[in-house]
């Protein structure tokens, strides 16, 4: 019974009024209508259904699967091992792994694109690769037209130079960096487009896994900069599609 | 001499090649003509230059602000005290203060509404309101709409559903947290636009001076999130307006 | 309108289901019903109103009071200074001020004890004692029987066993210590009672500012023992009186 | 010869004054009659013993309950592998093993209910769900009603509201989260009940082994929250039992 | 009626068994007779009474040496500022003040000799001088010998040798030092006696209010080793007296 | 040519002055005669020679051994593995292992009674035992009559209370202690000697590696704690030794 | 198209000025002439190419040797484990390596000295060897004379005055230390030459995986010492290379 | 007597062998004759000599100035407040206050240049200008041509490329930086010289008083980068100029 039968039965005598008051306050909040909370986003049409996939068994995540599978929606999982892809494909053999990036996709239907400009993914260095591969291929999945530039930290900045136009021509920039994390300060200071960047627990010594980096993308100098968590290419990928829809 | 001057002097043989060459490789980067470099942001029309205040004079502030005068842009500077303030506005009578914000602003031409949609800048707790009064008025200043809604904080979440509309109709989200700043995530699981999450150093004990909200909003659960320094509130504010021109 | 007049009104076909639909999506959620959502704790009978002082101005804790004055309950400020106490003093003379405890009380009704046992209050040095009268005052504004032994820090623990029959006959325990904070721990291995342990900021050197007390705390090996903020006083009287109630 | 003894010795004669005070001087602590000192809890009626199996052998553990079964007392285990029980199986064929939970029970004797309410057990994630398993079981056992709602993370604050009924009918809440920790704020603004916060390491990034979410707990607005250690179920759920015995 | 006394009544017939049970059970523990417990240190004759200043006022200072001075004991204040030695010199005349050490002295009888050996204190730099005085005068007071060498830091390591016979003949030494805090190592390497290492806050910068020069002598390679809290020179001080009385 | 034969041959006119001064500074350092500098502690008779064994293969712990037999010296090897041990015993079947301590002993000759009093060794729980033995072993090794308690932590001090006797009786005390790290500020109170605390890295959660042991016992109340690194078992039983040569 | 190029084409009327302008805006940057810009380090004549190992696999190692193998000029790769080492030998039979160090060479034209003086590699014990090690073969591979002395940390300072010689007559010295990282500072204060600090991850406890040496360096009161990243053997060869050049 | 004097003695039998070898023992390290052990830097002729102003009283530095006066040399004095240059300039007329670099300089006698090549000191900002000033006025007392472009931070990096040539030209190069700290990293990119990094502590937030720009510098992928403590703007000044004397 939902909030309109509810009503509807007040309203036809079929309800008292301390009934309909007392079923109010139970009814599960979802039922009450505003849009946005009791539709979950990962439910609506076209968006992918996401599974985060560190910390779960081969069986659950295929049971999770099973489940969207239902709905026909299209699945993007991250964090899943090589192992993990192995299993799910024999069951799912529709399904696609990237390896570097850890992802797993299912294309149940034609992704739409909803980007309205390019998203360009750079890392400072080699090591880099996987989270922004992560960030590549979830706002890749997402709708998006991106791009990578990989290896161009500041270190060694004409390498950045020799990229201007491309650099000069995103929406969005995903800009991840470990090490001395640099690489977003200098990139913010060029480009007049929000910079999404994700620090990485690569490096050694007194980087203590990613905090530097952090930090150093924290405190940049630079307008226009906001920063993700250690690691977190999905979180960066899905951030800069949900600004290059608008 | 610029770099088409260059180019034309060696067309009409009045530079020899060697020397437009030595020419070239001397001349300041900003002749050089990637547009992006050579014309710093600040220095545009329409866009308001702005001033960090920290750690700054007086005197160097009123004399950083006479130079800007002269081109005629709008002018923001933030992190200025009550009484740099009352020392600048008997030079420039024009000069607005916002006090809870710590910002001045002096508006030598119309601000153009470059925003396409609302910024809203929501806060945790009401000692949390000076940081969102400078992203307020930061936003405000690069020429969007902002709306602001104080004192929602995650511990009485009522206040919070109390402005579901206004929540729900923002193109972009600032929220800004101290103590255990949850915040950002409860907004980041109703709201389908980015969020930009700004950790305060309100709190006592093992708040840390803003670690402890730092640390929550990297570890948001929900997409769309990312997070700026601690206290700043400008960078969010002009990350938003970034975002909100797109 | 509140949700049973929406009903009402409805049942008496005064609204069609549509604009009640509406009217119920955009009611302010306190309306809705949900008795502790939309009934904030404070505005209960005989339970006092709290403010944390911390950060506000004299003027605005003041406005503050005059709103709650008019409700008729009673009122609890923290971390009040004693210029500030002066200051109130002068508008509402019925105003009590624990010094130590930083502590302001107005009785508008008599305090109902709701408290079923006795909660104890202890300090490991004397320097503990500002935090520990936070605590004592709290707790017994919110109506509980609260007694106090302080300077009963491990260091010299035949102080402890010399108070052993009041430490056995309290229902809450609150353990306030700084320096290494091991307090709690020697009385959770006494008693069978909860133990809320504070860790306070007292101390020098590595104490770094009650974080070493802090960790000593959350390491107890003593079962029953759960921590609170440092130097959050108010918040452990708040807690163990919200446990006497039970 | 205990206390009595040496008194009726004097009394009688046998012993010289001198001669007992000695004795009295050296006679094991637990012997002169402090109830709670010479009594430990573990050793009374009805409460199960507790063993804490992390870095202890198989057969250590095995020797230890061989002792504890001779009093016939009921035993809990906690932090024991799966092949630590397949071990103790052989011997002891009446124990259970919860696997998420990694707890072992062996009930010699019906568990007594002492609680006089419910408690409730909440996690953030399904990740937190071990942690919040060992709570669980620990309460359980202890002689309590414990339900348990899992995955009502503040990212999607209607899973929490589907189920405010039982939240609002809980005694002693446990709410159990990793990544931003906010779930005990939230839950702690709506209840009127002590909610135990129990930080998890779960998390990845700059959580740093549970210390984002250790510090957003610590540093919630809500009150009536108190923090026990990082993946401490069991801490969690020997408290709450305390509580609900009151 | 102490322990001695009940004993006596019972023996007389005055007290009968149980009343005489219960009353040893009530009696104040100092008085069961553990002689370290129930007599503590500082009440024991030719033993200074020890006052920690911080944190007190002027008014309580005074009034505990009031109570002290009736015992008739000599007492040591530390961490007093000059301005309260002013105001107690007008109460008590025979005070003496240490200012660089900030310690108060009150000689009632006089010290007597207890260290067998020489106490010998160093600093690494002039800045460690105030924490160093405070360890020599405590071990002086406390009955020692004691010899200072000041600035003698391991970055001009002839300065330590040119004072290698003092070195060589002390029983026990303490060594101060901020910065990079490496004297005890050299120290240590040295002598054949126990070295007390006692961190100061000296430096800037990456010192950390003394993290860097505790860390450094907790990481010591040299044996014979043990640290006290960052400038904690009346601990050292107190410890090298309970070592040299050995 | 060592210090002496240089003089000599100056005296006898077979060496003149300047090749004399030349020889003397390129001497070197162990022969110019400050006893202590070239005469390391371990080369001297009766004293063991050690070895660090943590990151030695088993060859070179092997090889190191073999040179310190020929001087037929006592020999102690530390964190050394079972394997490790196995590997030895086929070379020096006189070799004798301490599997909990981790400790390898050769006895070249009879141990020698050094210290004067009795040391012992307490620990805070079960899990500290491997760092107690590691310290009990080099105490004895080096000449010490040791005794040992374990088990004793302040989460049950009637544990500690039950040992009152040999607590009192000691000259040197060694606590060793995880988790919240109180052992030794308990014991410090209780005793008039020297409290040599060790904090191990036993624990879970915000124990972050034996940190929060480390900062309880450096911020204790007690007087007369000094403290070593983590788990550094071997430096607290070396320093207890030298401490009660004296 | 190069700069020049373009040039001489508007000279000569091939290429008007605008699309001359345009095509100066996207020429690469390296085209422009900075030399050290377009230039990097790696690709001159007689300097090796270096390739950090750590993160990559055999193959992407192969493969960017087969490239440099092309120019013809020396590599060094750093980070190499023994298998790495195997893999490749088959493939490039004159590769060398340098197990301790674990550091692969291939020497296709003879190592220029460019070095002016002496590098000298000091460590404070034997475990910091590797990385002494890793700079010892990178400051030789990049033409320098080097020298090392192992195991002269000042816990033994004679061991350091043995070798006074060899530290005095040195241009550029490298000290590595774990532990308590104090050995930069003993040699900072005898020498007059630029010593490069290198703290390595070696010690247990509370050093923090080289943090403490780390802060130590930093903290040094000696002149003339500047610290690289923790166990960064390769950054000190590099750097004092570089200096030695000068 | 010295070293010479006593062989002479010994030779001419003044001095027996015995005596002789006794005075070896306590002479004076410095006598025997390491030329850099008993003469320390400062005391050569034509170097500076340096005194650390910060926790020194106005009297103490004129008392320590006084006793340079005597030897003539050139006196250089660091973190000096204004304050103190007006005492010290009554006393000595001759001095010289930097106020910005807060620095002291008598120059006896006229400063020789002994720098081979020219250093260059840049700044990312203008609140790094201070560290930068100390740095400055250091290297160009200790006889060196010093160059310094400020504000040339990252996230404008046109206005370092602005500077190419001079950047091009230097031989040491000292980069001071807060905020993000990037400067070093994209300067090592770009030269073939040694770079000395500053971390200033310089920015708010999660700067953590200069920890982020510390862990930036010391992450740097560049090689020849090497850090000095958090404003020790002196430290690099010296550094720069011992390795441009080489």
């Amino acid at each position: 019974m939902d909030l309109k039968e509810i009503l509807i039965s007040v309203k036809q005598g079929h309800l008292d009024i301390d009934t309909a008051l007392s079923k109010l306050k139970t009814l599960p909040f979802e039922d009450i209508g505003y849009a946005k909370v009791d539709h979950h986003r990962s439910i609506r049409n076209g968006y992918p259904e996401v599974i985060y996939g560190e910390g779960k068994t081969d069986e659950q995540i295929a049971g999770i699967i099973e489940k969207m599978m239902e709905k026909g929606s299209n699945i993007l999982a991250t964090r899943i091992k090589k192992e993990t892809y192995d299993y799910l494909k024999n069951i799912y053999p529709s399904i696609q792994y990237e390896e570097l990036a850890r992802i797993i996709k299912i294309e149940n239907k034609k992704i739409e694109k909803v980007g309205k400009g390019k998203i360009l993914v750079l890392t400072g260095g080699t090591c880099d690769i996987p989270v922004a591969e992560e960030a590549y291929h979830t706002a890749e999945f997402l709708g998006n037209d991106v791009e990578k530039i990989y290896d161009v930290g500041v270190a060694g900045i004409h390498r950045l130079f020799n990229n201007m136009d491309k650099i000069m021509s995103a929406r969005v920039i995903i800009a991840v960096a470990g090490m001395e994390g640099a690489l977003p300060s200098v990139v913010g200071g060029l480009v007049d487009v929000p910079v999404i960047a994700v620090p990485t627990s690569v490096g050694y010594g007194a980087n203590f896994k990613g905090l530097s980096s952090l930090l150093t993308m924290l405190n940049s100098c630079a307008s226009g900069i906001s920063v993700v968590n250690i690691d977190n290419g999905f979180g960066a990928g899905y951030l800069a599609s949900m600004i290059n829809k608008l």
